[in-house]
This record gives structure tokens, sequence and C-alpha cells, in this order.
């Protein structure tokens, strides 16, 4: 490979020739060999720094900090980057210095150089038009820019990708809810065979989990919405012109189309991500839900012969490199392991929340990388569980019918007519001797058949249905 | 011991002859022997059921299926309950049916036999004048009462020990950030010095911590305030009487004075306790905050001689068993270490939370055990911490002082008027030579000593002070 | 209550007159007032800190450091704590100071000042025979003793409680292995039916898991049996005579009855709990092993008639307060939710372990005490599970032999004759159409019916069973 | 793009006309649409998988049921899998079914595939000279291959990458600890001064961690050496050949040089991975070492002027993008963040872990990914810190004699002489009066000035320096 010299404060350093990054790009690849091929920063950050840089160089201007010429051309580099036109520019990892530096310093030598070049220099110019540290990351620090580019990947990711996935899925239920609320079925409470419910009522709380945690996303988005940007290096805004940080945080907002607004407190904005770890509760929150409606489904529809096999879910793939035939509930395996996933990420974060210190937290890549890994995970698994899976969700009349007509619980509706002693007697017979409740509620002597019949209604065991 | 016989519908059982628990109270003991000396069931869910029930009772009189007699009876003995009278009758653990079922039918055999005996009959009659089924758990299943005192005692204790705690704290640290804003210190950046701010803006961020976490903990106050009861056995409400579900809902609101309603899907309000779930998150943010104040504030008063020693925080106790004199941040030991088993918490609430089945989630006890540890440690813990350590803390100025002047980075003041390459050479070989900022400014020749001394002023780097 | 004065290095105290400690235990009482009425210190610890003090007198009194008289009178004090006669004088909270030295200091107090009871002295006399520094303390520090008895009584509960818990549940399940290993029945795969084996085997699989889980208990024994006495305050064995180290770790054994060790390097002994890190490892892999056999025996045993239905469990209780007959699988919910307890344990544990500073971890009583509750809960929740359900399992043929009858899945004995995809093209036919697999083997014309009864046993697909 | 049709026996699929792999592999691109760009199915399984097939199909050679040619074959692209000449051919995500049969239908097709074209054929060739099921897979299911390659993948990784990254910084440790051991310095405990230590003493610690950390993890390769393969699908070893199971270990053990050997009972093997669950228990206790280590490493380097600065790390790379000068212990942030990711996948595996049901796990993929990572991350990280930082460490000596001089601690010294509340009260007083402990021990009159220089002598404070 070919090789151009660039220098940072600490000296020369050789750069692969046609690259548009500069001197702490390159060390930070030689200092932190990593897991380079799995882990690197991910390119929603990337993203969310293009917007930010682009906003600050506006706002500069707007300042009369910085020429509008130079404003310009570094918007103008962000719209490249943004487009993922310079996607193999970002080649650092996740494990690099705790504060991000090091790709906010990535981002600003290929502002700086990318931009040289559209002005018409070359990469081999020893002054370009546009510093890095001047022009670029002017008015700015990596200790507000990283923490900013959090929230506006996290808050973006969240609207994008994860609502919408999770209100897709939901939807689905929501519409066979509807479209199961007569059938009639068995509840299961411990594993247990229980009273009945319908259907459409077992997966309207699947529904309502969902909508809870959709609630629950939505309230942490107003902490996110609070950006960092122009408390610089520890907070207190130095090196910043009169007003930044609010003309920045509008001018992020306008180009995002988010409500993103100037943190309140710039030294909680630097020095603790709490909102990162208050909005991953929301999202193990609703990967709690999707473990246990994806359990639900694939246990509901087991079988074919020995299972419950009370639902029938599509057939999207062989399941058996051995067993011919065999059918498995795939989707749903896929979505408990992105729940158990993002319970774990969930740990990572805490730990990284809690262990800042003094005016900085130097655990925000590993804070971001979980956090963005769960948003994803989340919001693609719902869609594909929701349209390779949920979608196609269909009743096992027969099976459901068998099971609510031969179950003992059913006693339960006798509670009020005889008392829940003599109800019990009945059950623990009939299920000792494999009889029928009506048959031992009759021979018992506690009910005739004619009442029987008349108390002991599935349909009527299920409430008022809407 | 003297024992008495008492019979459930499994047959009979010998039970202590002064008890007011009965059969199934006492099987549960027998069958769960485990960590029966350290895990009770929380009193706090004991008080909870105590509301409940009275207001169940309450409700079924007003709807006609239940004498005003034995409401009323029932009603007093919940207010002996509610004032600790009863205490030594529960005596059930954590570790017992996953539904709390044992913990339920504890409550109805001590409110039916204490009732009884209250009515003027005795433990040894046969019949009783209140049932525990058919006449204390009317209208009611384990299923939907446990989670019932589940919402009740989470609420109850966030806003009465959790709130009131962090709020206690949080008003201390916001009067210091006050009394100390004028003090310029060192800022601290990857444990690396850095640019000044003071030291009321350094604790200005804790507040803001705490203020967020605050918001996070309200915001999870409404999934809380759902009641499952009403949805008896599987979700359905069968059993009870038209419109029980919203009327038992209101008298539980009012007898607690905290806003409670009947929950709108009570199958999710069964089968799921997201709203624990969730609310946990909130708290699990919250120990995330208090870890790094926590951190902060031993590191900053650490020392007297060899540390950072820029606060002093008060001398509670002495410190060593070996090493007289020594006086150590104990406060903040305790702090951190209720963040640790509150992170803890969070994932054996989260696991139970993920591991329900179909209509009913079975790790009730495990994630109210939790939830009402973490709520208490917080509340309890900020407010031992407020009181013995942050009520106490006072600035060390001498070495607040000779910290801030003797500082390299003070340099970033140069960074507008001679930009970052030239400031970072003065910094690098002013470290190197050991000498100060000032000289080797002035050295290089890159700024008169009149424009440093205009120029560098910690207390212009420290932004606007309101 | 009546109080009496007591002294520290600090000042005057006032302290309940009958109680034999002193000035700094009660100094922590009223300093930390944190959950005191659910969280105190575990008794394993005070237990463990009564052989080590009774070791380090008869070690100083060996050395020449300490006139015998007062060592025998130590030892005394220490025999009355094992016996568990002084109970009530240990009132401190696992929230204290992170090194413990609180609880070192309560039972350094009360050994001095119940000796100097026996002694002959009183309570109120201003000079006592023994110092709780001078003499209990002698030639230790809480750095070193407070680890030292995280490390006994940690040992001690793994080899008396957890490790015969599990063992006794893993004979029994090896019993229930061997009765059932010629049972045939349906393997489940992704929850889906799948080619046979027997119930023997399949509980054999668990039989291992608990076996590998011992060894993996056993594994972290050594690093356990380290002790840290002799590194007094920071490692360095100051104020402690020669060859201490070595002796008092051998007094400890011999008291003991196990091979504690002094540790090889007593900085890490006290600047890190590793050990409890790696021990309580093994203790969470138990904890998923248990998770995973008290689902399947849950699951299992589910119905009775509309679940798996294959395996009989113990009637232990009424399962349900509102559903008549029900009974639950109890058992496997106390013993899912301790999993579920352990593995949140665990979390607490390595933040714990893993933010511990320079020569001091100070998580030591938030470790040892998760340490000791999960190690509690594993032995005594296996006790439980295997009294009151392991040992009842009971199999119920009859299901069994319909399901695996059925099985559609016994195609698989056909692809080494006819190839993976005709078996599969007749196992999905069978499905569609309803029919048995024989049948359609033979329609398709792939098989006679000859062949099929030959070539497809179930018994014969199961293996050799040893 | 051109497709050619593949069949499975769901029926025609198409495949991109170049591709290796065909209909399951391509049906899983499709039906997995989640997170493809980030999360593919670790080059560690592929490897595995590789190293699998080829020693199958040679056992099966050997038994007779596979003709030698087609072995041949087999293992010719498996040896291309090795040489990472077919990467591109494995496209399947971690999302996928819990049991990893699309993974391993993804190599059964790539291998038949192009095995049939190195024989000569096309790949649009209806029949092909391989069979991805009936050749490739022979005497194999998913359910034993999948773990299989999950305990290859994990035992390579730790002897090739993770124990001798662990090892590489415990050497440069231990040099450290040599050659630093008679550098005197200031012990801190509770973050507060505490008696002296040598800096080698300090350094020894992290050594002794780390050694006890290989120990752990040593342990755990026993259980990982088991290998599942020979139980096929359910654990049985249905359609294996006599002896297939211990042989084709034997064949693993010889071509990767590894001392595997077949599973003692292959029903634990499928149904849990509670190997996979123990041996990352060791990886997350070295984490929390690493996260001890790292930390009070960039605690003793903090400064350089209002820190520790009692040692000097390698400066690697500009520090802030405003702060000129500015260098910050990055390497110790990278460890940290590492650190927290590792205790967080470990809750992802104890889930998914715990999670399984009946005959097997389906948490496969999440399980081994997360173990991959961490046990990727441990290793690159300690090179990368070894390399970067550990290497370089230095003391700073002028600062480590003013804080060990200065130390009030040094009164410890005295405790044998003096008493605990005698030197307990020099200490207090030199703190309020800001003298030195000489001064004060005489002015009180406790000791002589001789006496105080005999006695107090930190270099007589440190114990036996070996």
């Amino acid at each position: 490979m070919e090789f151009r010299i660039e220098k940072d404060t600490m000296g020369e350093v050789k750069v692969p020739a046609t690259a548009y990054y500069g001197a702490q790009t390159q060390r930070s690849i030689e200092n932190f060999k990593i897991a380079q091929d799995i882990n690197k920063m991910p390119k929603e950050i990337i993203k969310a720094f293009a917007y930010l840089k682009k906003a600050a160089a506006l706002t500069n201007s707007q300042a009369g900090v910085l020429p509008q010429e130079k404003s310009d051309l570094i918007g103008r580099v962000c719209d490249e980057i943004l487009e993922g036109k310079l996607d193999n520019e970002f080649p650092l990892v996740v494990w690099q210095t705790g504060s991000g530096t090091q790709s906010n310093m990535n981002v600003n030598e290929v502002v700086a150089y990318r931009g040289h070049v559209i002005h018409g220099g070359q990469l081999t110019d020893k002054e370009k038009f546009l510093h890095p540290n001047d022009d670029v990351n002017k008015s700015q620090s990596s200790n507000d820019t990283f923490p900013t580019a959090m929230h506006i990947a996290a808050y973006k990711i969240l609207v994008e990708t994860t609502i919408p996935g999770i209100k897709k899925l939901r939807d689905t239920l929501a519409q066979k809810a509807e479209a199961f609320k007569h059938i009639v079925k068995i509840g299961r409470t411990h594993f247990m065979d229980a009273t009945p419910l319908t259907l459409g009522q077992e997966i309207s709380g699947y529904v309502s989990q969902l909508d809870h945690g959709l609630k629950a996303i939505n309230n942490t988005l107003e902490h996110l919405s609070e950006l960092a940007l122009g408390g610089t290096a520890v907070g207190t805004g130095i090196n910043t012109p009169k007003g930044y940080d609010e003309n920045v945080a509008k001018n992020i907002a306008q180009l995002t189309g988010l409500p993103f607004v100037t943190a309140e407190n710039k030294f909680e904005a630097l020095a603790a991500h709490d909102a990162i770890v208050e909005a991953h509760g929301a999202l193990k929150t609703v990967a709690v839900s999707l473990m246990k409606i994806a359990n639900d489904i694939r246990m509901l529809s087991s079988g074919p012969r020995a299972g419950i096999g009370e639902i029938h879910i599509p057939d999207n793939e062989p399941g058996s490199s051995i067993m011919p035939g065999k059918v498995n509930p795939t989707q749903c395996e896929a979505l408990t392991m992105i729940a158990a996933q993002v319970l774990g990420n969930d740990v990572a974060i805490n730990i990284g929340g809690a262990t800042g210190h003094f005016e900085l937290n130097v655990f925000k890549p590993v804070m971001i990388y979980n956090f963005l890994h769960s948003a994803r995970l989340i919001g693609d698994g719902c869609v594909s569980f929701n349209d390779k899976c949920a979608e196609g969700i269909e009743p096992i009349e027969a099976n459901i019918k068998k099971h609510v007509e031969n179950s003992l619980m059913l006693v339960t509706a006798l509670n009020t007519k005889i008392g829940y002693y003599k109800a019990a007697e009945i059950a623990q017979k009939a299920h000792k001797e494999g009889t029928t409740l009506k048959e031992m509620a009759v021979k018992l002597g506690y009910v005739t058949p004619a009442e029987f019949d008349e108390w002991v209604v599935p349909a009527h065991m299920v409430g008022d249905i809407k």
C-alpha cells in the first residue's frame, strides 16, 4: 500500500495515501487492535456526527466565528457522509478511548481533508483549507460532541427502527386479538389447566404489554432529546460563542427533524449518560415482554401431535437436518435470543453508566454500542417475527375445543353455587377416577344434570367480550 | 408446642394452637423450608393485602354479595394488620409458589380466624363465622390479588420512602451547588487534569442526575397505578359481581390515598409484570447515578495527604481497627454497595418478568421481593448518605487553589488566540520541563507575559454562573 | 432503655446498659439506618469471625505476644458465639463501611467485654481485662479479618449446605433415571415432537448437569481456601509476629476441619475478591441448570388434561384460592425463582468485585451477603425440591405411550433406508392429511407395511441403554 | 444478479447463480432480516464446522457408511474453508433458529456443492455428487453438530487467543513487580492514605489476580472438551454407526490438536450448555480482575499535576480535541469498557443457558456469539493493554516519595509500642494542626525524637520482600 505522511501534535504518522483520514485516526488503528473485524464504531454514530458537524459549522458561521465558505464546505462533506459515500473512511473500533475522542477526530479529519480536496486541494498539501481542530471541531470538544452524537443516534434509531418495529407487531397482534375474540379456550396458570378465556383475550394481553412498552420508550425520549453540545471540555462551554449551545441544538433539530434541545445542565450531560441507561431500561422492559410473548407462541404451537397445539404458525423452512418433515418455531427462537441479548446489553450499559468519574464518563462507546445493538435487534426482530410468524397465526380449533371441554377447572363456575370446598371435591375425584366433571358432580349429589348444564358453560366464563 | 387441627381441601393439618393462620399456611411452612430465617415475605406485601382485603370486602358488601357484618369484621382485622398487631401471623417465605397463593391464603386464613375470634368464636370451632375462601377471598383469586398487592406495595414504597429519600439528598446537593458556585477548581476528564469549573457546577451535575432520576421514577408510576383486581383466575373476571373491578380499585384508591385505577387489560396484569420491570428500570437508573455521585465524593475527599483532597466530609467513626486516626468515606461505601445490589436485583427482576407462561407469571414473589429491596435501599441509603455525609461536605480551598493554579490545561484558553497546535506545544513542553504554563508560553514566544495574564484566567474559563 | 457510656478514639457514646458491644458498634447503628430490620450482617460471617478470633488469639499466644490467659478467655467467648449464645449482640447491617470494619469491631468489642465479664469484671468498668483493639484484634486488621471471614463462611456453606443439597437432588434424579430407563417416550426439540428417547435418558441429562455443576463448584474451592489473615492493613503484614500468617491459617484449618491455607499473595487477598466472583460463577452455573431442570419438570407434569402430562409430581397443597381442586408445580416455581435470584446476585457480586481500588476492595459486605444468599438458596432449594417433588416423580405411562406412538418423527428411522427427502415427504403428507406415518408411507409406495413395522420401532431408536 | 433454482423438502428457492450455498441458506437469509450487516455467525463457528464435517466424513468412511471418495472430497472442501477461501459463502446471522440448524445446513450445502464442482460438476446440475443431508450431514444432526462446533470454537479461542493474551499481560506485570519491588510507596485503603507497601507488592497483587484467573479458565476446559457429536437428534445417537461418537471425537482431537473427547452424557450436551455458562463464568472473573487493574493504573497515573501521579504510562496519542497537550489513559479505558461488555455478555449467556427446554437448548447461537465475543475481547484487549500501556509503566519517584513521607498512617508502626489509642491521638492531632507525625508524637510526649526515628521507618513497614 502507498502512504503519505500526516502530522498531529505528537508528530508524524504514515497514513494510506488515499485515505481521507489523518494522523489521529491512524494512531487509533495502530493502538487499538481489538476485534477490528467485528466491532467498528456503529455507522449510526458516524451519521449522527455528520448532522452535528454540519450544525456546528452553521452555528459557528452564524455567530461569525467561521467563514461561510468553510461552513458550506463542511456541510457538503457531511452530506456525503450521510449519503454513505465515505463509509470506508471510518475504520475505528468501539474499544478505543472512552470519550470517543478518536472517532470525533476521525470525523474531523475526514471532513477537513475531504473538504480540502473538494475545495481543489490535494491530500498531500501541507496546509489544508480546513483544519480538523480549529475549523471542523470549532466550538466543540469530543466531550460534548460524542454524547451529542449518542443522543442523536439513539433518538433516531428509536423513532425510525425500534418503535415502528414494535408497532407493526403490536398492530398485527391487535388484529388477531379481534379476529379470535370469540374462540373460547382453556386458560393455563402455573402451566396447569385453569378456567377458560378466549384466544383473543389471551393475545390482547400481549398487545397491552407492547402498548405499555411503547409508552415506556416514549417516556424516555425527553431525556434523550437533551444535547450536550455547547458544554465543550468539561461542561462550562469554554471556547464557544455566546448562545452557541441553544443555537446549535436548534440547528440539529432542524436538520434531523427531531425535537432536540440543549441540555439544561451540561455537567450532567458529559459526566453521566443516565439518559442512555434510562432509555435502555425501557428497551429491556420490551425485551422482557417479547420473551414472554414469543415463549407463549412457541408453546401454544407446540406439537404437532404431542404438544399443546392450539395455534398454527407458518412453516418457513425445514426444521431439522436429520428429522424429515420437522418444522420449528424459529422466529420465536430468534426473538427470544434477541431478548436475552438485550438483557445482557442492559448490564453492560449499567456498568458503563455507573463507572464515570468527575467531569467525564469514559464508557461512552461501549454504552452507545450496546444501546444501538438492542434498539436495532428489537426493531428488526419485531418486524421479522411479525412478517414471518405473527401474521400467520391461526387457531387449531379442534384441539382448542377438546382442551376446554375436558377441563376440570370448569368446576370453578360452581364456587358461587355450592362453595369452594365441594367444588374442589368434585374436581379432585373426577381427576382421580378419570371421569368428566359432570359425571362426578352428579354422582356426589351436589348438582343435578340440568343444573350442571346451566351453570357450567365455558362461554359464560370468559367475562364480557367487547 | 400445642396444636389444633385445621382442614383444607386436601385434608387435616396440625397448626400451632394459638396461631390465627390455618391449614394452607402451615402446609407452606412445611413444604418450603428455604431460608426461612432471612427471607420472609416482605411486610409491605402483607400490609398491601390488608388494604386490598378490606377494599374487596367493602366492594362485595356494596354489591350485595357479602353481608355488611362480615365486611365490617374483615375490615377490622385488616386494620389490625395495618397497625402491626398481627405481624407474627405471617411466617411464609418468598420461596413458595410463584403466584403467591400461599401468602394470599395466609392472609385469608388470618383474617377469617382472627375475625371469628373477634366475633366471639374460638379457634377450635369447626365452623367459623368467616370462611377464608368463600368470604375473605370472595370475588378474588391469588392470581389477581397478589399482583394487586405488588402494585400497592411498590407504589407506596416509591412515594413514601424512595422518592422522599432521593429528594432529600437532591435538595442538600442543590444547596451545596449554590453555596460553592464561585469556587473555581480544576476539572478532571479521563481522571486527568482538564479545564476548570466551579465546585458548584460540578455538584450541579449530580443534582441534575437526581432530578432526571426522579422524573424517570415518576414516569413509571402510571403503569404501577393499574390494579389487576377483578381479573380473578385468568383475567376474565370469573366469579365477580358486575362493576367489581372498577369499584374495588376506587375503594383501594380511597383507603390508600393513592391514584389507583383498574387495569385496562387484566390479562396483561396477571400474565406479566412489566410494570415492575419498567419501574425497576428507573430505580436502576438512579442506582447508576448514585454510584457515580458517591464515587466522585469519595475520590474528591481522598487523602488526607496523598489523595485529591478537594473536599472534606464528616468524620463519623474510627475507620480502621489497625491504623489509628484513620477516617474513611463509609457513607460512600454503603451507597455504592447499595447501587451494586440494585443493579443485581434488576437482573433477577428481568429474568422473573421474562419467564412467565400463558395466563400467569409465576415469579411474582421474587420480583416484588427484589423491587421492595431496591426501593427501600435507595430510600434509606439516600437519607443516610444525606444526613451523615452530603450535608457536611465542605471545600478544602487551599488544595483546590493549588490544583487549579498548577494546571497545564489552562492552556485551552489560548486555543482561540494562537490555535490548538501551538497551545499543545506549550503544554507538552511545560509538562516535560516542569515549568509553569506562563513561563513556557513566553519562552516559546507565542504570547507576551501581559497577554498570558489577560487571556489565561481560571475564573473566566467557567462560563456564566447563574 | 438504660445506657452506659463507652469510649473510642473519637469520644464518648451511649450504649445500651446490658449490651456487650461498645462504642464503635453503637456508632454504626446510628450512622447506618439502612434496612436494619431485614439486612443484618449474615450470621455465617459472625460465626466465621468466631473461628478467626479464636485462632488469632491462639496464634498470638503461641508467638508469645498475648498472654495465654487472655487467649483462653477470647477462645471461650468465641465458643459462646459459635453456640449461638450471643446472637443478639451483632446488630449491624450489610450496608456499612465496605471493609466490614464495623463488624470486625463489633466482634472485637463483644469478645473483649463479654470476656471481661466472664473474667469477673463489670461492663461499666473503665479499664477492662481485654482490649478490643490491642488484644482481640492483635496482629489483625479489618482488612485481613473480614476477607478471611468471607472465605471461611463461603467455604463452610458450600460444603455444609450447597453441595449436600445439590447431591441429594442429584442422587434422587439418578435413581429415577435408572428406574425409568426403559420407558420409551417422545423426544422434544424446539418444543416440537422429535425422535424418541427414554424417560431415564431424559432425566440422566439432568444428573449430568448437576454432576458437572458439582465439579465446577469443587474447582473453585481451592481459591476460597486461601486466607488473607496475616496481611493486616494493606497486605504487608505490618504488626504481625514472624510466621503468623501460616500459623493462624493452620489454626483455622484445625478449628474448622477445612483445608485452609494462607494466601500466597496477601495484596490480592485484600484488594480483590476474585475467589468470591469465581466461586459464585460456579453457583450461577448451577442456577442455570436448576432453571432448566425445574422448567422441564413443570412442563412434563403440565395438565392434567390439556398439557403434556407425561409425569406426575406430588400434590403438596391446594393450588388455587379460586379454582377448586387445582394442584400446581409449586416446588418448580420456588426453584426457578431461586435461580432468578442467584443470577441477579451474580451481577451484584461482579460489580462489587470489579470496583475495588488500590489496596482494598470495599464492597466486601455486599459481596459476601449475596454469595451466602445464593449458596443457602441453592442448598435449601435443592433439598426442598428433592423432598417435596423429585422423589415423587412418576411416569404417566398412558400419555407417554400415546405421544410416542402418534409421533411423525419416527420417520427419522427411515432416513438410512429411503433417504431424508422421501422420509420428509411422508411426514409432511401424514401431517397434512392427519394419517399415521405407516398409512402414508405405504400409500406413497416407499415401504411395505412389513418393512415399516420392522424399521420403525421406537424402542430401537433410543440407542444403547446401559 | 443472476439466479439458479435450488430445492429442499419445502420446494424451490432462487439462489444467487454463483453461490455455493443452496435452498436452506437462502431461506434463512430471507426469513431473518435481522442486523444482517453486523451480526454474522462468527467465523470461528464456521471453521469449527469445517473440522467437524471433515472428521465426520472420515469417521463415516472408516465405519464403511460413506465411500472414501466422498469423504476425501468433503475433507478437501473443509480445508478450503479453514484456509478462508470460502468466507463469503456463509452469510447467515446469529438471529436465526436457536439450534443453529440453518448454519449447519449452510455448511452442508457449501461442502456438497463446492465438492460437486471440484468433482467436475456444475452448480446447475440437478443431481449432485454429494448430498448435503445424506452425505455431508451423515450420522449427524444440527442438534449435535452445532454444540460440537460451539465447544471446538470456544476451546480453540481460549487456548489460542484468550489465555495467551492474559499471560502476556501477566508476565509484563510480573516483571514490573520484580523491577519495582523495593520502591516504597503509600498504601491506600478506602481510597484513603494507609500504611506503606512497595510498588512491586502492589503490582504483584494484579499478577496474582491474573494467575488465579488463568487457573479458573483452565478449570473449565475439561467440560468444554466434551463433544456432543454422536448424539444426533435427541442424544440417543439414532442413525449413527457403532462406536461413531468416540471415533469422531478422536478424529476431531487429531485434526485440531486439542484433547477433545466424546461427552459422557449426550442428553446434557444437547439440552444444556452449562459448559459455556461455566467457562464464561471464568471469563467474567477475569473481566472483574481487569476492571480492577485498569482502574488502579488509570488512577495511579492520574494528573499530571492535580492527581495521584505515582506512575507514568505511555503517551500514545493526543487526548483531547479541545485541550491541547492532554494525554489520557486510553488503554485503561478500552480495557474497562471490555470488562463491562464481558459482564453484560455473561448475563445474556446465563439467560440463554437457563431457558432450554426438554431435549434441546435453542439459545445456541446467542450463547456462542457472546462467548466468542468475550474471549476475543479479553485476548485482544490484554495484548493491546500490554503492548501500549503495561510495558511502559514507570514509577514517578518524586511523587511516590513525597506521598509516603507525608503520610499520617505511618503512625501504625507505633501501635505495638504505645497502643492503638495513643497512636490515634497523635494522628488525629497532627491532621488537625497540620503538623508532621513526629512533631506531634514528641509534643504529646508519647515518644522521644530518637524513638520515633527508630520505630517509624516506612521501609520497615512493608514486610519481607522476596
